[in-house]
């Protein structure tokens, strides 16, 4: 077994595809050995992280692709982790998505997985922290993490990334004010995708009126992903590192470090063993949860 | 200081004021005295506990305090635990609220208590079940829970009450596909409050077209809180229990138990120390998290 993790953490190293994905699989069905494999692995934090987050619709994952041709072009081994949290109301639109992004599915520089979030949203975090880090140990240039602002996930994907990058649509007229406050603190950058669009000009001015009255200097990218426009300059400010990276990444680690240990610590406590206890538990007329508890801490 | 315990558990299932304000100081300061008084408390698990929740500006304060009205025109002793985020966004008009809802602070038969919730908001979670439950075993007739619908926190609320009120205003005119989703999960009825409004029978209208869309049976009531009016059916509906209460009951107290349980097995292990080790453990070239959090496990 201990030879097993060694040789998959050298695989790892020099970057092979099916043994990236076969670490994931680890990590993903909560394997024993992956924890042995995390502690072994060498974790380049030097590798840029992009978080690549927005609305349902607003086209992330034809500017993921068109990022991914920017890649190609420069000879970058990129990874692309893409976080589904299947909710009843995004499932249809996300597995298309999926689909249009599996363009460079083949690539041999390109590494792309799909995973799915739903349910237990506290555990999935600590496993995309544990993903992104074996990807972080596999060669790559760069990590790109995918998902739809829907609930909280983008707030965790914005703690794991270099640069948080929120992709809107003109589709919204000049309603800024309506964009959910979440996305505006997690943004590094905006790309104003569909920037050909009716509107896109006004909502373009109308989003670097309200940073600049918020006295916040994000860079607003115009794109059109489709037609490959705007993406060149939008990749070369992605892929610069951040001012001020240390104190930064501290701030980043002791975030995920939490996680890490919350995840750890919960092993072992499960939602539907203690639906199954307490629907007995309740039938005691003095029945306190506290108690209850007592037998699990 | 068994005997404080003891005695302060008296007093609570009498209802005193003074020791139940005592008691949720104790939960709020992570007092240890707590753990021992919520396992000798008897929880009433039949009192009505309402989640009152909505956008920033809805009128939520005014319409707990006509819901107040109701409830001292019938006798009813009731406690409000008002959730504040006190995000940078809306502490202004949070801090407002309070005073507004004031009006009720010394009637006799009228508990309210401010709950700050910045920061860490998992901790907060388990504090707030704490808080709640030590009402539920002060001789209350109904509990109300208000916060406001930023970020996480209303679906928190939702997870601890047996109905949630999603309280809403017509200026959002017709656009109630604009509607975080979020709200119309949790959301048990809706109170479309300042019915008065230009708009309001329009988004109405809307509301209960989307409902019906979704397949949901979820009243929506027009209520004038400041003027008191639609108060009575409105309170009369979120009185009665809720059909088919037993399966839901478990599950709402399977999410706390797990709250609970996480909120101690997570004790001790703090941000900051987290980060200032981190800090210094970034310098090490071969710093690896997963050897780093080996020591907190």
């Amino acid at each position: 077994m201990e030879k097993t993790v060694q040789s998959l953490a050298q695989s790892l190293a020099q970057g092979h595809f099916a043994a990236i994905a076969r670490a994931l699989t680890w990590v993903e069905n909560g394997s024993e050995l992956a924890d042995d494999l995390l502690r072994q692995i060498h974790i380049n934090t030097q590798i840029p992280v992009l978080g690549i987050t927005g609305p349902p619709g607003a086209g992330k994952s034809t500017l993921v692709n068109a990022l991914l041709n920017e890649c190609i072009a420069k000879n970058q081994r990129v990874a692309v982790l893409a976080i589904d949290p299947s909710s009843p109301f995004s499932k249809g639109a996300l597995l298309g998505d999926r689909i249009r992004m599996s363009r460079h599915f083949n690539h041999p520089n390109v590494f792309i997985r799909s995973v799915a979030s739903r349910g237990a949203l506290g555990g999935l975090a600590a496993k995309v922290i544990e993903m992104c880090d074996l990807l972080k140990s596999a060669r790559f240039d760069v990590v790109m993490i995918e998902t739809v602002g829907v609930g909280q996930s983008e707030v965790e994907v914005a703690a794991l990334s270099s640069k948080t990058l929120v992709v809107l649509v003109p589709e919204a007229g000049d309603e800024v004010q309506q964009l959910k406050s979440g996305l505006m603190e997690i943004a590094d950058a905006f790309a104003l995708n569909k920037a050909d669009r009716e509107g896109a000009a006004k909502f373009a001015n109308s989003l670097q009126k309200t940073l600049k009255d918020q006295h916040k200097e994000v860079p607003v990218f115009q794109t059109i992903a489709d037609k490959q426009q705007g993406i060149a300059p939008l990749y070369e400010w992605l892929m610069q590192p951040k001012a001020n990276d240390n104190k930064q990444a501290a701030e980043l680690l002791a975030e995920q470090a939490y996680r890490l240990i919350q995840h750890q610590r919960m092993q072992g406590v499960d939602k539907d063993i203690l639906l199954k206890q307490l629907s007995e538990a309740l039938e005691h007329p003095n029945f306190n949860i506290y108690r209850f508890i007592a037998n699990w801490v």
